[in-house]
């Protein structure tokens, strides 16, 4: 696909773009973070883009083998080209990997994403000379091998020993059951010759539970395993083609005893272990990784709307009005309701992204300057946040899939493999439910905390003033107003939260063991959770509109949207806000007014909203989306290239049809 | 994969089976009509589980290609049975095809689904005498090109042109444009020698809308395309990989005029125009599809609740008790919640699919009897059900596959393949939202009816009795008393109509064009059509138990899924019940309350409720959900086959890896 912008824009597309009330741009600029930001994405991505050694066949036209061929072969020229090219930083990096994958995934990106930040976070200076320049310079390559067969996000609950045997000063890794065998590690199955393996550490007889060894796994010779190594592919999955996710067994695998990374615990020579300092310093990394699924979350819906939007103003279908040409399916109020609230959501996710990296990298410094304070409070709202963004990204990529109707389900709408990679975001670093409740886990307490008094602070300030009575009658208010939809979700979250810890007490009391207990209320405590990380949502929302510095025009559009994320919301869950009466009837009529005007409100500006966002055609990977709206011509190119059209007659007909037939015909 | 029945259960399982309550053999001769059909079903399934040319590799290791060969392939050995062992009626005929083809897309469907058929109803004597019996033995094979390009659910909208010549009495068959070609059918790409080809009828110079053709599209000598027919496949999708969905050009392609099916319509050889005598009777086709699409949607609801339910009890994950083993998921109530729900909602469309069925071929005895007047309604029905089925089992085969953490993302689990092409539903014949409106017309046209006194009947009875205002205060009642959970149904879309035709009638009042009203409440239309569509489930789900031929336990354990389904319901929907006051905030405690224990009391019977769906484990396709529950080792040796180990070193090692890592090896 060459660069779309240059081509004639559809008609339709092009009446949006002229109708818009605001200019893109600036947004485009809000949510990049100043202009320079947006001129240095775009070279960086025009650099990956019109590289020659970088485009190739649609993936949807490749195999799997040929797919993952494909990723080691880009992952080496971005690799390369980093160098070459002098591209440095997370932020230029990532922009950069962007747009040499285009929606590929990495087969290598654990060694860049985990294996180097734990040898970084986790390894003692002198390993730090000895591993880390090697894997910074990708003379190894190294996986992070944790998830067993048997075993997930209950880190407790893994199987493999590293024993440590003082004779030889080696440990001893061992897989001793199937269920075992590490399993889903990318890059494990065939790149990787070197693991992080996470193994229950036994010294002296006794268990010290998980600690990270570094195991050769492949000869750097000639790439075989090891002996006592058994490894290979885990087979194909929903997404991923282009990860050689892998399995590991080890047999009685031995390793030095320096290959423990040793920053926080350490086994001495002899065996004895010695304690680490602090053990929450390990969370830090998690929660960066939560934050970039958080933004992750956004990116894939961003897409998704991009797609959908676009399509939705090219595509006419039936007849509004007898006699007038078919409407546009933007122009239809069942799509707008199927859209915008997502595209407001997108928006939403966007800002908590910002929220969730400038907190991190706030928090780092202040753990590195010793103040763990924070750390418990934003650890639970990322657990959170990971959770419901990636929950509502999924199911929205494939309500936007649905939105474009027959050709939405082709892979030339580029959607059904969007939807196939970015869901794995709900189970993966953390099963969403499981996030939710180690979420809800944290609110609960905190609510018991300000029931003696003590003061909450930061996200989770307002369970210092619960109310779970009744407050109906509150007045003429208008439910457009931005702080009184924040008041409504503080509200709700609020009162979940105080139920779901009173059903706890209550069970409590009633003699249940706190295990039962927690058990019995988890749906309960899910959803208090849920409720908290909307009313993040909606607040964070509301705070980065205020805070935006845009010009008016720019500013009335996102107010629309929050609006429209806020009024969304309640709409879809109006049983909480009417239970306690917190909201009348009349006023859920009201609230459905509303939704009914912000959705025409939206809609001339619903193309520019996802212009905004500034994915180049390369990137969407989208027969449907693209910039130019010529949909048509493109699906009809698209298809000439798909692998069954290479022979005008089948070779199957040869083999299978033509005998059928010609018997057949025969007896007739 | 061989029958798992044989070998040994994993005790987990096993202590399942060994603790249910009642019996699930009785549960599917229910399901099946009786003891007879299961036997036959079963003898049916064998004689193609255990046909030897009939096996192959797992799905998911074959490229595009090869699925495609395979399906081809497949079909034959099929028919060829099919007339081998004398195998007939829709019944049999099915059972045995879902056997053969295993969770795969058969790529000759619409020949039998759809070209035969409409020969069959649309066709002269003449000309079933000419093409059925060709197209019966598969002398020939056709499909059923109607969609276009641009053009999809709105049939007055495709652009195909039949123009009659009456000079050599035949008709030119044009496609005007690149939107017009035709896009979709099934077997068209690469399969079909003929299609019946729907198109604008032009003669002496006016058009009389869309009308069928036969057109031969290939050389019944070579396969070859025959002149002015550009054909081809349409490219890779979402799922039916064995599917040749294709396009169509046609350049001013010449038939005789006795291709034009003239049952109904006929233009005489001068060029005048025949009119049909009942425009109604097209209806039929498509209410037996939908009931089918019902059908359908409960069977891939019945297999993705089969697998997470029977995978949650040989998984063991987490520590609920310090101490004790890992408990099965399925003890999580979170767990309970994702999935039970869901299983009663597979009991629930099962029973509505025999409902369907049922009413399909009494209908088709009235029909024939020249009584019509049963159809708007159970048309309307038809269209809703289709709908309300589809999304509650594509979103719920998501559900079941998350439920299974990373594994329901393997291929292994059958639960992506599933979810991939049973989501087509959502789609195909008649996309949802454009379904739901359907409904939605008819609901309000009766509530208009109501109103003037016209006695309703069937399904729609209850508007007479709409009731809109308040009912607060209602006294005591058991809200597990079936018949007042559908009564709390009955009221719901009661007053959601009532609610839909008020807001269409203001806004007429108000000044709007018909048109624009429509459009303008339709999001409110959608959900009164939903809102009837689960008032009709758990009507009928209740009368199924009530009606059920089962022994006391059976009945009881019905009896509880149904009370689930229906509380279940309430809770999603909280906030229609809470709105006019019809349900307290106090009495939806209840619900909540009554919900943990109905998820407390299925949870024995969980295992037997999905061995009566009756699944063998080579139609299931999920190593996940077998019988024998002997995953962990059946998983590892499914991953042994991926492709991606056919050689322990990669080719792409030797090509891009092993120079790139020795280049930076060197430079250390």
């Amino acid at each position: 696909m060459s660069s779309a912008k240059r081509t004639k824009t559809n008609q339709d597309l092009q009446k949006e773009r002229d109708g818009a009330s605001f200019n893109p741009f600036s947004l485009t600029c809000l949510l990049h973070g100043g202009e320079d930001n947006v001129e240095r994405k775009r070279e960086l991505e025009r650099l990956a883009l019109d590289d020659p050694e970088l485009q190739h066949e649609h993936l949807s036209f490749l195999s799997r083998e040929e797919r993952y061929t494909l990723g080691i072969k880009k992952t080496i020229r971005f690799i390369n080209n980093c160098w070459e090219l002098d591209i440095n930083g997370i932020k230029d990096v990532n922009i950069y990997k962007t747009a040499v994958f285009r929606g590929m995934l990495e087969p290598l990106s654990v060694h860049y994403g985990m294996f180097l930040p734990t040898l970084l976070s986790q390894g003692t200076e002198v390993q730090q000379d000895k591993w880390f320049s090697q894997a910074l310079n990708y003379a190894i390559i190294g996986t992070y091998a944790q998830t067993e067969m048997g075993h997930g996000t209950f880190l407790r609950g893994l199987e493999t020993t590293a024993t440590y045997d003082p004779k030889t000063e080696e440990f001893v890794l061992h897989s001793p059951t199937l269920s075992s065998a590490k399993w889903w590690p990318g890059g494990l199955g065939k790149s990787s010759n070197h693991a992080l393996v996470l193994a229950q550490l036994y010294t002296q007889g006794q268990c010290y539970g998980m600690h990270p060894f570094i195991v050769q796994l492949r000869s750097t010779e000639d790439h075989t395993p090891l002996p006592g190594v058994t490894i290979g592919d885990i087979g194909p999955k929903f997404g991923f083609d282009e990860v050689d996710n892998g399995f590991l067994m080890m047999d009685h695998v031995r390793i030095p005893r320096e290959n423990m990374l040793m920053k926080h615990s350490q086994v001495l020579p002899d065996g004895t272990y010695v304690k680490p300092a602090n053990s929450k310093l390990a969370y830090g990394t998690m929660m960066l990784v939560r934050s970039y699924i958080v933004s992750d979350a956004a990116q894939s819906l961003c897409r998704a709307c991009t797609i959908a939007v676009r399509y939705s103003c090219v595509r006419r279908q039936s007849e509004m009005k007898p006699g007038e040409p078919e409407p546009q399916v933007l122009d239809y109020q069942t799509q707008q309701y199927k859209l915008f609230p997502l595209l407001s959501a997108a928006y939403a996710f966007y800002f908590a992204s910002h929220y969730m990296m400038d907190t991190y990298f706030q928090l780092s410094g202040n753990i590195s300057q010793g103040d763990l304070s924070q750390l418990p409070e934003i650890h639970a709202l990322s657990a959170g946040l990971k959770a419901f963004t990636t929950q509502v990204m999924s199911s929205g990529i494939d309500t936007c899939r649905m939105a474009c109707g027959g050709h939405g389900y082709s892979h030339a709408s580029g959607l059904p493999l969007l939807f196939a990679n970015a869901t794995a975001g709900c189970t993966y670093e953390g099963e969403n439910t499981v996030m939710f409740l180690q979420t809800a886990r944290y609110l609960v307490k905190c609510y018991g905390a300000s029931k003696t008094n003590e003061k909450l602070s930061g996200t989770v300030a307002y369970l210092s003033r619960v109310q779970t009575a009744a407050v109906a009658g509150k007045g003429a208010r208008s439910l457009l107003d931005l702080e009184e939809l924040v008041g409504a979700y503080q509200h709700r979250a609020a009162r979940l939260v105080g139920m779901a810890a009173n059903q706890l007490q209550a069970q409590a009391k009633a003699g249940k063991s706190p295990e039962d207990t927690w058990n019995s209320c988890s749906v309960q405590l899910v959803k208090c959770a849920q409720a908290h990380c909307h009313f993040f949502m909606v607040r964070n929302f509301v705070d980065a509109v205020r805070t935006a510095d845009v010009d008016p025009a720019t500013r009335a559009v996102l107010n629309t949207l929050c609006q429209l994320y806020a009024i969304h919301g309640i709409i879809e869950n109006s049983g909480d806000f009417l239970e306690d009466s917190y909201l009348s009837g009349q006023e859920l009529q009201q609230v459905n007014s509303h939704l009914v005007s912000l959705l025409a409100k939206v809609r001339p500006d619903a193309v520019a909203l996802v212009d905004a966002f500034d994915f180049p055609d390369e990137i969407l990977q989208s027969v449907l989306g693209r910039y130019d709206g010529n949909v048509y011509e493109n699906l009809y190119d698209w298809a000439k290239k798909s692998p069954l059209n290479k022979s005008q007659v089948h070779e199957s007909y040869h083999k299978y049809l033509k005998p059928f037939l010609q018997q057949n015909k025969a007896k007739l």
